[in-house]
Order: structure tokens, then C-alpha cells, then sequence
């Protein structure tokens, strides 16, 4: 694994960067065809509304493809996964932010798992954390690094049997997996949980919601349990339909397979 | 500013670590008197205890004891800030842990703010934040490196006039400073806030509750702004006298002096 640090190749980074200090910056996880960027326009809009909203300076998108073009097919013409870590930059100590700091941005490719194909084909199993998410508006949507939910989230498994955890908030609303996105099919309607209180909005969701009009709203686990067809999505393994959530199981629903059905070519391994 | 990273001089850390990635980790800032740490004891206990929540395993006492040798007097006879970063090590990808990982144990030593000693004199304005604090059991009370709330509060001002803001939260009870922990006289009791949901538990709150009987509970603003007397403190800064909150003045109270001259000899600038 190659890495670049501000386009410059670097396996390591400075124990002053605000990253590590605070968890200080944002992170994009893209899907390379071998020859692009998917949905790379939307990733790097989403990157740029994150690091804004944190106040943290992100550069600007030829400054990025810059950075991104050896990493872009260096795994050849087959897919990769590609990472961005955005950081506000090094300071000394405290929490105040000095003058004139310069950001640090980490690129690197990895291998895809090879886990996709038989997800989105099969379905996945799910269960439900017991690790809640906070409700923090100031922070709700932004894929930021301070991800110590998720982690103790995913902590409460291990074992391929289980692929997903979904995750509730703090007042018992359902709003995500552990690393994707959700949505479900109920009564007719496609609907896929509210992210202004918590959660990270992924531009595959985004993706889906512009191709299938959806409702946003807080359901509770019951609705869910109720719903005819369920999957998550993120924009490194695509659409993948939920088979069983704890004890309930879901046939791959027609809603799913039609979503499916256009990304058949974005998502090969 | 030298380094050490698990015992061996090194600037810089590798960008899989996880704590850059997630902010997996958990720290410690402590005050060195120049020939020992202030509270070590309990600062090694909080440091196990944290990473414990957080499933990493803690070095040893012994073992971080010989890290910090080199660290522990590099200020010469001064004082000195010292700071450990204890993260779950590297991996990957993806939010699940690996079999075997080894934690990362970063130690530095700094110079001291030199504000401490008017501070503790002279006492410090607080403004009263906006950004509030997420309610989460599952985290509070652990000094972890998930800090983007604070940093965010931090973001609030500017200047030396305010030296620290309060921080409620997202339900409406004062938690915290952005870097201090908060006590307060109130109908001649001494009060400090609960941190079961949210904030963090500093050592030196221990100690000063361990000094004098102390009321933990929940309180709104309202009832701060009516104390006698209020401080902050931290292991770093001693005990501050709060003169100023927002626009309410405060003195330097009986029982705040009192508490302060217990330290008179551990901060000395």
C-alpha cells in the first residue's frame, strides 16, 4: 500500500497532526473503477461540505485529482478502493486552532473486498447494536474522524456470519449500519432514515435517492421489522440487500434489484 | 519537541494508525514538576481505565514508566506538560479490529502555558459555549481522542480576554470547560457536574473531590450563575478562580483560595 501525504509519498505522518491529536479532519472512502473515480464529482462535493463545516480548509478539486492521479489505477485496470483523509493540520498543543495552519491530506488505494460480488448477490445478514449514536446536530451527517461509535459498534460481533450491524440513536430511532447506509420498502414506500441528528450521509445514499424518490423521516426498529425488502449501501460495495435483521428475514425485494440493476456495471470485480 | 513512539524516538506515526483513522485512542495530558509527574498514580489508573472502556489494552505501569524516563526532566528542573497518546495500533481498513493488533503509546514533554500562574492568581473570564455536548453513556467521563466537540467550542472565540468556555449539554445541564473540569459553591456547598453522559473526568477533579466533600449532580446555568464562588482546573493549570461568566461577575471565593494553597508548592511556574 502506497501512500501520499499532500502529494508527496509518505507512510507516516507528523504525532502533531490534529488527526490523531482530536480526531481532527474528515475522510472520503471512494470506489475506483481502475480507470476513475465513482461518483468522484459527489465525493469530492461531500468532502468539501464536511471540511467547511468543521471550518477545516479542503483543496480544491484539481489540487485533489492531482493528488489522487498515482494513486488512480495503481492497482491496475481492476478496482480499487481508494482513501481520503482530510486533517485541519499540525499544532502544538490544545484545542485552539493557530494561525495559518496548513491541512494535511492522506491518499491511498486498496484492494476491494472481495466480499461485494456475493453480498450484492445474496444478501446480507444484519444485527441490531446495542452501541447507540449520539444525538449531536453540530456534527450529524459529516463523515468526520471521530468515529469511536462505529468502532464499538462493530466491536459487538465478530465472525462472517454477521456482515452489518445497524445502528439506533440515542432516543431509539434506527439510522444506519455500522459502515452504510440504510433503506427499506414499506407499505409501498421507499424510505431511508433522517441524518440532521447523527449518522453519516453517503453520497451512494445520496446517489439513491436521486435515482427513486424517497422519504426521510426517524422510524422506529418496528417499522423496519415491518418493511417488505431492506438494504444498505455504501460506495465501495454498492446496493446490498439485507436477508435478516436479528431474527427477522427479508426476501431481496424487487425495489432492490431494480436499484441494483443500474449500478451492474459500476460495481464489478 | 522530542518523541517517542512505544519507547523509540520517532516524530511521526504511520497514517494507518487508528487513531488518525477514527480517533481510536485515549490520552493523557499531565503536569512533570521537572523530577516526577504530578499524580502519576492516577493518571496511569485512568489511562487503564479509559483504554479499557475502549477495549485496548493499556501498556503496563512499569512499561510506561520506562517510556517516560526519557520525557520525565527533558524540561531540566522546570515544569513541564507531558502528554500520552495511547491508540488501538494499526490496521487496514474498516471499522472491525484485527486479531493480534499492538497499541501505539506516543509520549512527549512541553513547556507550560506560561498563563498559569496569573490564572490561578487572578482567575480567568469563561463564555458559555454553543456548541453542546452529545449525550453519550458509552463514552463519557473517558479522556478519548474523539474531540471534535470541543474543538468546535473552542472555535467560539478568540483573544485572551475569555480563557476557557463552558460547555451543557445537548439537554440544557453545564458538563465542563472545553479543557477544564468545573466546580462550584452554591447555598455553601461545593458542586460539581455529573459526567455519566457526557464530558471528561480529570484527574484533578478526583483529587480536589478526594480534599473536600463534594455534591455530583445535574445543574442548569442558572444555578452556576447564582454560586459564590466557581473554578475550573485541570492537571495541567491547578485550580482557576472563574471571575467572569458571560456577563455575571464572581469573586475569588474562601473556599476556592483554600483549595488552591493544598497546590501551592505542586504548580510553580
Amino acid at each position: 500500500m502506497k501512500v501520499w501525504l499532500n502529494g508527496v509519498p509518505a507512510e507516516q505522518i507528523s504525532v502533531r497532526d490534529r488527526g490523531l491529536q482530536f480526531g481532527d479532519g474528515v475522510f472520503r472512502t471512494m470506489r475506483c473503477s481502475g480507470a476513475e473515480i465513482i461518483l468522484f464529482d459527489a465525493q469530492y462535493e461531500r468532502l468539501r461540505h464536511d471540511a467547511d463545516k468543521l471550518g477545516i480548509v479542503a483543496p480544491t478539486k484539481a489540487m485533489l485529482e492531482r493528488w489522487l492521479e498515482p494513486v488512480v489505477g495503481s492497482h491496475g485496470s481492476g478496482p480499487s478502493v481508494i482513501k481520503v483523509i482530510l486533517t485541519r493540520g499540525e499544532s502544538e498543543r490544545g484545542y485552539a486552532v493557530p494561525e495559518g495552519i496548513q491541512p494535511n491530506c492522506v491518499v491511498y488505494a486498496q484492494p476491494v473486498p472481495a466480499s461485494g460480488r456475493q453480498w450484492r448477490n445474496e444478501g446480507i445478514s444484519a444485527r441490531i447494536c446495542a452501541t447507540r449514536l449520539a444525538v449531536q446536530p453540530a456534527l450529524a451527517g459529516i463523515k468526520h474522524l471521530n468515529r469511536l461509535e462505529n468502532i464499538l459498534a462493530r466491536r459487538e460481533w465478530d465472525g462472517g456470519e454477521i456482515a452489518e450491524g445497524l445502528m439506533l440513536d440515542t432516543d431509539g430511532f434506527v439510522v444506519e449500519g455500522v459502515m452504510s447506509n440504510l433503506f427499506f420498502v414499506w407499505q409501498g414506500r421507499l424510505l431511508t432514515p433522517d441524518l440532521s441528528r447523527c449518522g453519516v450521509a453517503g453520497v451512494m445514499r445520496d446517489a439513491i435517492m436521486r435515482q427513486q424518490a424517497t422519504e426521510i423521516g426517524r422510524f422506529e426498529m418496528e417499522t423496519l421489522l415491518q418493511a417488505d425488502e431492506a438494504f444498505v449501501c455504501n460506495s465501495v460495495m454498492g446496493i446490498v440487500p439485507l436477508r435478516r435483521i436479528g431474527d427477522k428475514t427479508f426476501p431481496i425485494g424487487s425495489v432492490t434489484r431494480s436499484l441494483q440493476e443500474q449500478w451492474v456495471d459500476t460495481f464489478v470485480e
